[in-house]
C-alpha cells in the first residue's frame, strides 16, 4: 500500500500518527541535531499502542499499576517525547520540545531517567531498554504474587530496534526472559532493516523470530504501518495466552514520509532539512505550523492519555481497601524498614563476641542471613556463581516462573543481564535488588552499571574475588583496575571492608542508599576481626582511624579491605622500632571525601609519611597521599603495577611484595 | 552405554582419552585447585579432533598454517595443558603438569597466551573464546585471499561451554561469523548441561541448535563420549561443504569416569580428593602412578603430535617457492613496514604547511587515508559508525564472503564482538587490526579490551566522540570516566592527541607498538593545529612543553587532547597579565610515566602553580598535579565531577566551567 492509500485507510489514526511525526521533524531540526527516522518509523505503532493498549494515566505518571513503557532504541527520544506532550503530561510542554536537546530542558538526547515523568528507564546505550525490561517484568511478577492481582498487574511494553537487538546484552535478556516465562513483557521491534552504516545486510543476516523463539518466546509479525495489522498483532500479544514473552516483529519504513530519505540511513540520525521537511508534510498531509498540533488532534491525544483514569482510581480504591496497605506503600516507595538498624547492629555486636576469622563474602552471607528475613524487599541473585558469591540464604526461595514468591534468581551466566535486570526491578519498585559475580567481571556488566549511577538507582553489586587474594584463578580473574573503575565513575558507591563489622556497615550503608548503587567489593581470603568497637557506623566516615599512633604520628598507614590486616602487622612492627604508626581504615574513598576538611585533616593530618595498601593499582590513591602538604618522597604504594597471576594467594602476596614487611620497609625508607 | 562398554568398545581411543582424564585429575588434585569436570567430559572430544582432525606440529607451535585451537571454556585448562604435554610441545614438561597453578609455572589457571606454546588465545571470561576465533578465522580468509590457499588454508576449532554460549558476547561473534560465511570455524559445544550453580535448566532453556541456525550456521550433533560418532561429525564439520561456520553439539557428561561426582556441578570447579580419584581409576581401567603416562600410551600420542609434520614441511617448501615470500614472512611476523615513517613524517609537514582545523577523528582519518595504501596489513572496521568513526578510507574495499581482500569490516552493532575479534585477528597473523566506536563504549567492549592489555597485543580501539564535547547526545554517550578506566588498565596506552600533528605521531606510535593496545581517544569537534614542529615524535615523550613561559613559570597549564586550546588561550590571557605560563601537553600519560625523573622534572618543575585541564574526572591527573613536591594549595582541576548533559558542546564547555576564562581565575586563585 502507498502512503496515499494508507492515509485515506484510517484517517483517524494517521492524523495522530502524524502528529508525532511532525513534532520529531520539527524538534530534530530546530536542534539541528537528533534521530528523525525512527519516530517517524514506529508512529504507527506506538499510535495503536497507546491508543488502545498501554494502562496509564497521563495526570499521573508514577500510578504504580501502570504498564511500562521502554523506549530501548532510545535515540528515537522525539517518540516518546511527542507522546508525553500529546498525551498530556504536564511537565512534557511544547516549550520542553521547543527545547530538545537543549541545556536545562527535561527533553535530552536519549530519554534519561529522572529529568521527564513516563520516561521509565534511561536509554541510549544500545540494548539497555530490553534488558532493563527484563528487570521490570521479574519485578511485576514477584509484586503480583506478594500483593495479588488487585493491586499489581500490567504489562511491560518495549520498542527495541535492529542496534537492540544485536547488542549482547540482547541475547542476556531475552535467554533470561524465556526462561523465566515473563509473559507480561512485549518487544515491540522497529524491524527496519538500517543501521547507521547501511542496511541491516551489511553486518547481520540473523532470522530473528527464530532466534527469539529459540529461547522461549512467543513471536507475531505486522506491517507496522497499517493501524489495523498492528492491532490485530498488539491484541493478540497482550493476551498473554501462554505465558511467554512475545516478540512483535513490526515492519517499518525509517523516516516514514519523508519522501526522499526514508529508508535510507541518512535519515537516522541528522535533521531532514527545510526542503526534505516540506516534502514529508506534503506527503503527510500537515500544515499545521512548527511545534503545533490543530486542536482536534490534539484533544483526540489528550483523550488517549485519560483513557486510564477510571482504572487508576479504581485500583486507588482496591489499595484503600487493602489490608496491607501501609506496607504495600512502603514498599512501592523504596523506603527502608526500621528494622534494618537493630538487625545490624545486633551482628555487629554479636561480632565482637565471637571474634569471627571469615572471607568478607562470607561476612555478607552473614549480614544476609540476618537482613533477608526481616527485609521482605531483598531480591538476591548471581550470574551462576552463588556458592562463591555467597548470595543465597536459606529463606530466600528461588524465583522461577512455578514460584513468584521466590527471592533468589539464578541469573546464569549473564553479568550484563544480571545488572540491566537490577536497574529495571528498582526503577519498577518494590523490591532492592542485589546481585553476584567476581569483581573482575565488573568488566561484563559495565555498560549497565553506569547507568545504575547515572540513573541514581540504590542498587547493590556483590562483587566477591576482589584482587590476586582469589589465588589460582589467575590474572584473567584477579581485578587489578577495577576498584579504580568504581572509583571513577561518579555516583557510585564502593565499598570494600576488611572484616565482618565493617561489611555489617556496609551493608547498612547499601540498604539504606537512596540514589546511589554501591559495589560491594569482597575477599575470597578470610579475613581476622580487626573492628572491635560496634557503635558509630564508621565505615559512612569512609576513612577512619582504627588504630592509633602510641604518640603523634610518623607514620600512617592506609588499606582497605584485605590489605588493612597487612597495615596492621606492618604497625605493630613499627611500634615496636620506636616509629608511632596510625592506621586508617579506608572502605570507602567516596564518603571521605564527603567529609568535612577538618575531620579530613584529623584522620590524615599532615606532616607524617603516608603509605597506602591495596593488592591494587594506585590510581585512586594518589588524592590521598599526596594531598594535604603530603610530598612524593614521603609517600608510598604497597600495591600492583600490573596485572595479577595463577598461584596460591599467599605466594602472590609474597610475590608481588604486598607484605607487612614490604610496608615497614618502605615505611623506614621514606623516613629516612 | 554404561562405561565399562564404552570402554571395551574402541580401546585404542579409550587408553588416549583416559591420558588426559588422568594428568587432569591429578594436575587439579595436586592444586587443590581447579577444574576436573570439562577436560574428564570432554576428552573423548579433544582426543579425536586431535587424532584425526587438527593440523599441528607439536614440533613447530608457531607453524603459521596449523589450525588454531581455542579452549574457549577456559576453566578447563587441564585439558588443553594435557594434550600439550602428550602430543610433545617441548615446553610442556611433566613438571610443568605437576606445578599447575603455581608460581612460575607456565600452566595457570587459565590458558594465558604467551606463558604456553600452543595456547593460542588467553580464556578464562567466558564467551571470549569463541568470540576471539572469529578474528581467527577473519584473518584465516583474508590472508587467504591475499596469498593463496598454498600458504594459507586452515581451520579454528573452539571448545565452548554453556556460559561461553550463555555470554551476550557469543551472539555477537555468532551474528559476525554467520553473517561472514566463516565456513572455517567449528565451535564443539561441551553440552554437559551442567554449571556452576547446578543444572542449566536452573537458568537457561535455550535450543542452541536453533538459534545458531537463526544466525546462518549449520549444526550437528555427536555423543561426545563415542568416538566414531564424534569423529562422524568432526569429519561432516570439517568438510565446509556450504561455507557456513559450524555448531557440534557434543553431548557429554562432565566429570566422566568419576564415578560418585559426575554429571554434577560438584565436579566443575574442585578437586576431586583421593578417594573419587581412585574410584575414577578404577572405573577408566588407569593404573599408572599419578602425573606418569605408560609409555605405549606417550607413544601414541607424540604420532599423533607429529602426524603434521611433512604437511608443515611442504608448506615451509611452497612458502619458500613463493615470489612474494618476503612480504609475507613480514606480515605474518607482525614487522612494521618502513613505508610508515616516511608517510607520517610527509604528513605532519603537510599539517604545518595547511594548518587544518580538524576534528581529531577527522584528523585520524587522514593518517588512516595515507597510511592504509602504504600498509596492505590494516584491517579496519568500525561497530555501525564508520562515518562517526572516520574509519573507513575509500581505498579499502568492503571484507564480505564474496570479497575477502576487503579491508574494512562492517561490524555491526557489537562493540564486545570486534574487540575480540581483533584480538584474534592479531593473535592469526597477518593483520594489525582497528575499529572504532565512541569512546564510551569502551564500556561495552571492556572485556575483550582488557584481553589486549593482559595478552599485549597491539591492536587499535578507535575511540571517538571522546567527552562531554559530543554534544546534544548527551550524558548516556559523553565518557568521563572512561580515560580514567583506559589509563588505569595496566598496559595500555591511552593516546588523547590535541590536533593533526598529535594524531598523526599517535598513529605511528599505534602502528609501531609491539606489545600494547592503543585507546585513541578522538574529538567530535573541530580543533585548531596547536603544534608548529613537525621534527621527534614528541607524542612518544607523553608529555612536552607546547607553549613555553616568557620566562620561569610560575603557572604551569596541562592538558590532553581537545582540552590542549583552552590551556593555549588561558596561556595568552595569564600571559597579558604579567604570569609566565607554560603550557604542557599531555598526550599520553603512560609513556610520560616511562620517561627519566630527569625529563619529567624539566617538563613539570617544582614550585610553580599547576592546573590540569581534561574534560573528564580528575582521577587519572593526581600524581601529576601533586607530585615532585607539589602542594594540593597549589595545584587545581578544570574537568568533570559528574556526568554530563544534553546540549550543545559549546554551551556544555561554558556550563561545567571547562573555559580559559575558568582556567585564569583558578591560576589566579591558586597563585593568591
Amino acid at each position: 500500500m502507498d502512503i496515499a492509500a494508507r492515509r485515506k485507510a484510517d484517517p483517524a489514526h494517521w492524523r495522530l500518527a502524524t502528529a508525532i511525526r511532525a513534532l520529531s521533524m520539527d524538534a530534530v531540526e530546530a536542534a539541528n541535531s537528533g534521530h528523525p527516522g525512527m519516530p517517524m518509523g514506529m508512529a504507527d505503532v506506538a499510535t495503536v499502542l497507546f491508543r488502545n493498549h498501554l494502562k496509564f494515566d497521563a495526570a499521573a505518571p508514577n500510578w504504580f499499576d501502570r504498564d511500562r513503557f521502554v523506549l530501548s532504541a532510545g535515540h528515537g527520544s522525539m517518540l516518546i517525547y511527542s507522546l508525553l506532550h500529546l498525551t498530556g503530561y504536564e511537565q512534557m510542554s511544547i516549550d520542553q520540545i521547543r527545547n530538545f536537546r537543549q541545556w536545562g530542558s527535561i527533553t535530552a538526547g536519549h530519554p534519561e531517567y529522572g529529568h521527564a515523568e513516563g520516561v521509565e528507564t534511561t536509554t541510549g546505550p544500545l540494548g539497555q531498554g530490553i534488558a532493563t525490561a527484563v528487570g521490570f517484568a521479574i519485578a511485576e511478577e514477584a509484586m503480583r504474587a506478594q500483593f495479588g492481582d488487585a493491586l499489581c498487574s500490567h504489562k511491560t511494553w518495549v520498542i527495541a530496534g535492529d542496534g537492540c537487538l544485536m547488542e549482547g546484552i540482547s541475547q542476556e535478556a531475552i535467554g533470561l526472559a524465556g526462561h523465566q516465562k515473563l509473559g507480561n513483557l512485549i518487544v515491540l521491534w522497529d524491524n527496519n532493516d538500517i543501521t547507521i552504516d547501511g542496511r541491516v545486510s551489511l553486518s547481520d543476516s540473523t532470522d530473528q523470530l527464530q532466534r527469539f523463539q529459540a529461547s522461549g518466546w512467543r513471536t507475531l509479525a505486522c506491517d507496522g504501518h497499517d493501524p489495523a495489522d498492528i492491532e490485530r498483532a498488539l491484541a493478540d500479544a497482550a493476551s498473554g495466552q501462554d505465558g511467554r514473552p512475545v516478540l512483535v516483529a513490526c515492519k517499518t519504513i525509517i523516516g516514514f514520509g519523508a519522501p526522499n530519505k526514508q529508508d535510507s540511513s541518512g535519515v537516522h540520525g541528522s535533521a531532514l532539512g527545510a526542503a526534505e521537511i516540506a516534502a514529508a508534510r506534503e506527503v503527510l498531509g500537515w500544515d499545521a505550523a512548527a511545534f503545533s498540533v490543530p486542536d482536534d488532534i490534539l484533544a483526540d491525544w489528550r483523550a488517549i492519555g485519560a483513557r486510564g483514569r477510571a482504572e487508576r482510581e479504581a485500583w486507588a480504591a482496591r489499595v484503600d481497601a487493602a489490608e496491607n496497605r501501609d506496607e504495600f506503600a512502603r514498599r512501592i516507595s523504596g523506603g527502608t524498614s526500621d528494622r534494618l538498624a537493630p538487625t545490624i547492629a545486633a551482628l555487629k555486636q554479636q561480632a565482637l563476641a565471637s571474634q569471627p576469622k571469615v572471607a568478607t563474602r562470607r561476612a555478607s552471607e552473614m549480614v544476609l542471613e540476618v537482613v533477608n528475613p526481616e527485609l521482605p524487599e531483598t531480591l538476591g541473585g548471581s550470574a551462576d556463581l552463588t556458592g562463591s558469591n555467597n548470595t543465597r540464604t536459606k529463606d530466600l526461595g528461588m524465583f522461577t516462573p512455578e514460584n513468584r514468591t521466590g527471592r533468589y534468581i539464578h541469573y546464569g551466566i549473564r553479568e550484563h543481564g544480571m545488572a540491566a535486570a537490577m536497574n529495571g526491578i528498582w526503577l519498577h519498585g518494590g523490591f532492592r535488588p542485589y546481585g553476584g559475580t567476581f569483581m573482575c567481571f565488573t568488566d561484563y556488566a559495565r555498560g549497565a552499571m553506569r547507568l545504575s549511577a547515572l540513573m541514581g538507582l540504590p542498587v547493590t553489586y556483590v562483587m566477591t574475588h576482589d584482587s590476586i587474594g582469589l589465588g589460582e584463578d589467575g590474572p584473567t580473574h584477579q581485578p587489578v583496575e577495577h576498584l579504580a573503575i568504581c572509583r571513577a565513575t561518579p555516583n557510585t558507591l564502593t565499598l570494600r571492608p576488611c572484616d565482618l563489622v565493617e561489611t555489617a556497615e556496609a551493608w547498612e550503608i547499601a540498604l539504606t542508599s537512596e540514589s546511589t548503587p554501591t559495589v560491594m567489593a569482597l575477599s575470597r581470603q578470610n579475613l581476622p576481626l580487626l573492628r572491635q568497637d560496634a557503635g558509630e557506623n564508621l565505615t559512612a566516615r569512609g576513612a577512619y582511624i582504627l588504630r592509633e599512633a602510641s604518640a603523634a604520628p610518623k607514620v600512617i598507614l592506609m588499606a582497605s579491605g584485605s590489605e588493612v590486616e597487612i597495615a596492621v602487622a606492618a604497625r605493630e612492627t613499627l611500634e615496636a622500632q620506636g616509629v608511632p604508626t596510625r592506621v586508617v581504615s579506608v572502605p570507602t574513598m567516596e564518603l571521605f571525601r564527603d567529609q568535612d576538611a577538618e575531620y579530613r585533616r584529623q584522620v590524615l593530618p599532615a606532616g607524617t609519611v603516608r603509605i597506602a595498601i591495596e593488592a591494587a593499582i594506585r590510581q585512586p590513591w594518589d588524592w590521598l597521599l599526596l594531598g594535604e602538604r603530603g610530598r612524593e618522597e614521603s609517600s608510598g604504594f604497597i600495591g600492583m603495577t600490573g596485572f595479577g597471576a595463577s598461584a596460591p594467594a599467599p605466594t602472590l602476596y609474597e610475590q608481588f611484595g604486598i607484605t607487612p614487611e614490604a610496608t615497614v620497609a618502605e615505611a623506614r625508607r621514606l623516613l629516612g
